[in-house]
């Protein structure tokens, strides 16, 4: 089933223990559409970025089939930028520059080629452009998913709340859902923030996985424990994009096949963070995918006799 | 099979966000040999304590049939106290006060019926009395394991990789694991840890779970999401008395029953928290634990199809 995938598309400059980059590609719509071009063909990308964007780059998505009509470029202007650096945990990072640029008015203009769009993914930008997207849509799609941080909740509350009503499935690290439910028990925050709309949270806590809420139920999924940990950078958005890819290309939304989600998104989060910024999710193969999906299958097993 | 647990039986002083008690009982090895007390029932038992303890306490620990030969009452002197201030998250506390008094010159005294010691678990103790222990064993146990901090890492380093290096499992939480070994990575250090000598490796991580770390495998354990944690105090304690009591009650080292000890492990460590001190181990059934132990698989079974 079709997948539209909405949210930044930017150029990061990234500093971590490992070594540091000059402009690369980032922008949570790129780690998203990239990883679940790994599941569903119908991969739809609306997003904004400026005429300094590398046509090399726009190559590259295509290449793995995306969908690039809803890709706007606009002419004489520059494209979101952020620079960050790790601290040596590489749990937590510093912004050292934003520069906003053509995010900054972003209007998210629907081509109507995409009005088929039957899982959409909302990445983590303004919760007022999230909402303009769902609005446009001419038909409810089967299922929402939508990320967001802490910065949304310190400046944008009521309309974080607005859309978030609309969503079915919130994705959030554990800070953000503390922040979001006023509640320290992980338990009690996913109940709170489902009663604010989505019927599943999914909480992620990076090295120590993931935890999905459905209705009254819990899966805990493992985080595949790793040698090092080269560049973090677009991890979660990358974990989001393999999940909401596997549910489309599947079509099944049951709290199982959100469980075998999960694990393909931590799959493909564990390949992410081998190399700076995007570049390992450019050439997956699906052995290679699937090899990786083993080793969860076999860091998770138990059997109680 | 007959375990032998050996280490400090206290008075403790909790508070935490939700009261504050008076001297409650305590101490690594209450904690273990309680929770051990549901799975083996040749339970050995090696401390000290003063004639202020109480004889109730005693009682409950003979009623859940743990042989009490080994612990010494010293007349005339105090039970080791340690008073405690947990913050808000549960997840650090601050030692408020510590009175060695009978565990300042703790000599462990083996009774001779412990001589057929098949499983030794080596509680949170001076590294140089618990290779006294190894070394006043007229066997070597089948299965040796050892639990320590960082301040013995900080002040007994030498008599710690000495005795490291006679033990088959150490457990340690991630924070401990990252001191011991000098690498941040926990596959790095474990890695290691094992080659201190140690085969087997189970970093706790509390809220998080635990990684078990065997020859070359490795299991990634969940941990229950609770509602409330009510008192952390002896978690770990628990959770290392429920693994190498399920492990001594079948015989089996295997890195499959290690698994399921690990589960176990954890289980007995969910209800430890639910009350202030031990008190919650003092008369759990066989059914509530097997309840228990059902919700960990359904929280951590997932099926690739």
């Amino acid at each position: 089933m079709s997948l539209l995938s909405v949210g930044s598309v930017a150029f990061d400059a990234l500093e971590t223990p490992f070594g540091k980059t000059d402009k690369i590609i980032g922008g949570a719509a790129t780690y998203i559409t990239l990883s679940a071009s790994y599941f569903t063909n119908k991969n739809n990308l609306v997003a904004v970025v400026g005429d300094d964007f590398p046509q090399e780059m726009i190559d590259i998505l295509k290449g793995r089939a995306i969908d690039t009509t809803g890709l706007q470029i606009r002419p004489g202007e520059k494209t979101f930028f952020w620079s960050g650096k790790y601290h040596n945990d590489m749990n937590t990072r510093d912004t050292v520059d934003v520069q906003l640029n053509v995010m900054g008015d972003f209007d998210p203009i629907l081509p109507t080629v995409y009005n088929d769009c039957e899982f959409l993914m909302l990445g983590n930008i303004s919760p007022s452009v999230q909402k303009k997207v769902i609005e446009r849509l001419p038909k409810r799609p089967k299922l929402i998913m939508l990320d967001t941080m802490n910065f949304w909740m310190d400046t944008a509350w009521d309309d974080l709340m607005d859309v978030i009503k609309l969503v079915d499935v919130l994705t959030v690290n554990d800070e953000e859902a503390r922040q979001l439910s006023g509640q320290y028990s992980l338990v009690k925050a996913a109940a709170a923030i489902q009663a604010m709309g989505p019927q599943t949270v999914i909480i992620k806590k990076g090295e120590h996985g993931a935890l999905l809420f459905h209705g009254g139920s819990i899966f805990f999924a493992p985080a595949l424990p790793l040698e090092e940990v080269f560049d973090p950078t677009g991890a979660g958005d990358t974990f989001a994009g393999g999940f909401i890819g596997y549910l489309a290309s599947t079509g099944d939304v049951s709290f199982n096949n959100m469980k075998r989600g999960i694990i393909y998104g931590s799959a493909m989060a564990s390949f992410c963070v081998e190399k700076f910024g995007a570049e390992r999710l450019f050439n997956l193969t699906i052995d290679e995918i699937n090899e990786r999906v083993a080793q969860f299958v076999k860091l998770a097993a138990f059997e109680i006799v």
